[in-house]
């Protein structure tokens, strides 16, 4: 009977110090593969970091364009694999859509697989990168310059397992007054993502015209692709975005702030947004 | 006529500074999607920074286990989407393998997808994510304490364009005397990573028994695993490796070094290659 998975684990290395070796007790960031199954036929292998993998599954649905609204899915489960369920228990999520909107599972076999759950991956063309379904944010949010210099910070102060072991990467929402909504961590970004859409998909919080989507890592265009299937109008990091995250989010009119440190940042697209007049 | 894809870009972005709200210039890591054609049949799309196109395309075949020699590939070339020769210049390499060995395309499809160029993407089985034909790396191979110390300042040295967009990762291959081998950088550690990889199939340097991989970021799963089919027997990273890359290393014999900051390091896997006795 195994152990459900941890998002921490614990296991003896050596550090070698200035030429002193020695054994210690070490935390590392767990990862283990999570199966997707929709109805009958699986959709995806994800690494991620283990827990609220129900989250990250229904977020997965949503911003990969296979859902729309919550009441797509029917039910929405951990299960065991088959073939081992020791090995395996706790690594799989089972799907099943309204028929309605069930799509083609081979078709999405073949369109939407992924790893650290990256939105355009096995998009098997080119041509098919830039056909998704896009919602424009909402135009009207605001956010005080003040405010997002602050958001770094409350990222950090909400990340007891981010200081065990510098291993994983943060998402989270906040309104236009700085209070957290939600965070979530994985050791991949596009889950941590996925995993705050999915909630906020399951608690029928969508969209989320009036929040700002905070990532520790680097924005790159499926971080983008993501916070725009789920409405939110501005993106925030500490880090660079990419080029295509820059260009999607100047066509979808998405405001995207990078270099978040100390009192400065800087705007790549939808500067409007940056206000003083913030409601 | 479009012109080639560049690893930088340039764009005006406003900056924010204590108050004061500004235009400038700014340098992007550029990011496009590359799609990987063997035959007739698309193989994956891959979201990179353009350059060095052909070696990504060649290390992503050799670690993704499609491949095993040099001599699979007949022809390996830049090629123009029909659909849009201009917008997808330079973002298609077409591959033509031996028909001995030439996959069943459709099976590759279905258990190859990638995004980043991550190994296990879009196995559409938890099962088989272990089930990979992995060689153990050269059991002699031994590297000084203090030279492995040397080797973030080197990689760093040797990067470019990391400086000026930062956000660019670097992999990079180094003799046990410190001496540099190639260094690839991409806005995917993956595919930093298959860039370095598929630059020493194509030049007939496989495997690569005598060789450290150091890279810029996190050691996942996949980052192991693409290091020990190309045969790797030392990986070393600043950061934290997963539970999973900890496992992985510890089953098929790879030195696996994190951490690796001014005068420590910690060793998660293979501790016998750590030595003052180096070759």
């Amino acid at each position: 009977m195994a152990l459900k998975p941890r998002s921490v684990n614990l296991t003896q290395v050596f550090e070698w110090n200035d030429g002193n070796i020695g054994r210690k007790e070490d935390y590392l960031a767990a990862e283990e593969p999570l199966e997707i199954r929709v109805g009958d036929s699986p959709l995806s292998v994800i690494m991620r970091t283990p827990g609220h993998d129900l989250e990250l599954a229904a977020g997965f649905l949503l911003t990969e364009g296979l859902i729309e609204r919550r009441d797509q899915i029917i039910s929405l489960k951990e299960a065991a694999a088959e073939s081992d369920a020791n090995v395996n228990r706790g690594n799989l999520v089972a799907v099943q859509l309204d028929p309605q909107s069930m799509p083609d599972t081979e078709k999405m076999r073949r369109n939407f697989f992924a790893a650290s759950s990256c939105g355009i991956c096995g998009k098997a063309s080119i041509d098919s990168v830039r056909s998704r379904t896009l919602r424009a944010p909402n135009p009207d949010f605001r956010l005080d310059p003040e405010l997002l210099l602050r958001l770094p910070a409350l990222l950090r102060e909400s990340q007891a397992v981010f200081g065990r072991t510098g291993g994983l990467h943060a998402a989270a929402l906040f309104d236009s007054a700085g209070n957290p909504l939600i965070l979530r961590e994985d050791i991949g970004r596009h889950n941590a993502v996925d995993k705050v859409i999915g909630w906020a998909l399951l608690e029928n919080r969508l969209p989320l015209s009036d929040f700002v989507l905070l990532v520790s890592g680097r924005g790159g265009f499926e971080i983008i692709q993501k916070a725009i299937m789920a409405g939110v109008p501005v993106v925030g990091s500490v880090s660079a975005p990419s080029s295509l995250a820059v260009q999607l989010a100047r066509e979808m009119g998405l405001t995207l702030i990078g270099f978040l440190r100390e009192r400065r940042f800087v705007i790549y697209a939808g500067e409007e947004r940056v206000s003083k007049n913030s409601s």
